[in-house]
């Protein structure tokens, strides 16, 4: 969980974000930006923030954001029934992102992990997206990504977004954040 | 049909809209920027430079590039094999961009069609999009658009993107460009 003041904190320091990479969003595109710490109340290092532009049926689009180092944990989007899992397109916009997927290990990888973690994140095939750089995930992959040291802006091009049906590795995550006064 | 030497001239300024927009794109990216002239050999007035990011069978996004009261003529996305067609949502990111489908017709509309077009362009719902605006429609719903003044860049989000499929109201229309030497 997090506090109401963190919360806040992290929608406006998402902002500054958004104006780094110079995308516009509209006065309640500001207001619904979502925080997700994951229910590990360490926003800091496991955590993300996001907005949702269009979630339909058939297709959905996000602008993500991650803090230094900030951590999206590892995860899957399996088939629902008989549809496909969610494809994604990550697409860096800003700042530097490292993204893991299954394959071969990566020597010396960019990520840093929070201490006692180690045993959440179980692929370590890495790509380094830059500024206008890309990568497709077939649905169901496992996979997880962390900013480097300024921060990074990503967009999301997707199917359908259930993120309450994701499967991650890590058993003490809770999708839904909760927040406290 | 368009010169080598106009599809030259297009991709370049398309490249300078994509800078104002602060769009970040690889080197590779610029090579294949797509100049549409759909046929006419209007570019000027009737045309539309993009550039692909992803298209799936599932899902695609795109950026759009308009000069100033580019137009990109009225068109469909009919139902394929069973499967509706296609569903998008244009987001606009730099400039503006006036957007219309069915509905109620606007008193004095923005846009300006070239001399002889009017037949061609049946519906007549006005929707301005400025930057961070959208406006998502349905599968198989006509519309056109046009940019405004200093034209603009906008984003598509979508499903599976067959522009060979696209019904166009002008039946001199071909969505394949011609280039010449």
């Amino acid at each position: 969980m997090i506090t109401r003041e963190q919360l806040g904190q992290a929608k406006r320091l998402a902002l500054e974000y958004f104006d780094k990479a110079s995308i516009v969003i509209t006065p309640e595109e500001r207001e619904r930006i979502e925080v997700a710490d994951f229910g590990l109340g360490d926003l800091e290092h496991e955590g993300l923030e996001l907005l949702t532009y269009v979630n339909t049926r058939r297709c959905c689009a996000k602008e993500l954001v991650l803090f230094p180092y900030q951590l999206c944990p590892e995860h899957r989007h399996p088939s629902v029934d008989g549809e496909p899992g969610k494809e994604e397109t990550f697409r860096c916009r800003w700042g530097e992102i490292y993204l893991y997927v299954p394959g071969q290990k990566t020597e010396n990888p960019e990520a840093k992990l929070p201490a006692g973690k180690e045993k959440f994140y179980t692929v370590w095939c890495q790509i380094i997206l830059k500024p206008g750089e890309q990568y497709t995930l077939e649905p169901d992959t496992l996979h997880w990504f962390q900013a480097g040291p300024e921060g990074a802006v990503v967009s999301e091009f997707s199917t359908r977004s259930r993120d309450e049906l994701d499967v991650f590795t890590d058993p003490g995550i809770k999708r839904e954040t909760e927040v406290v006064d």
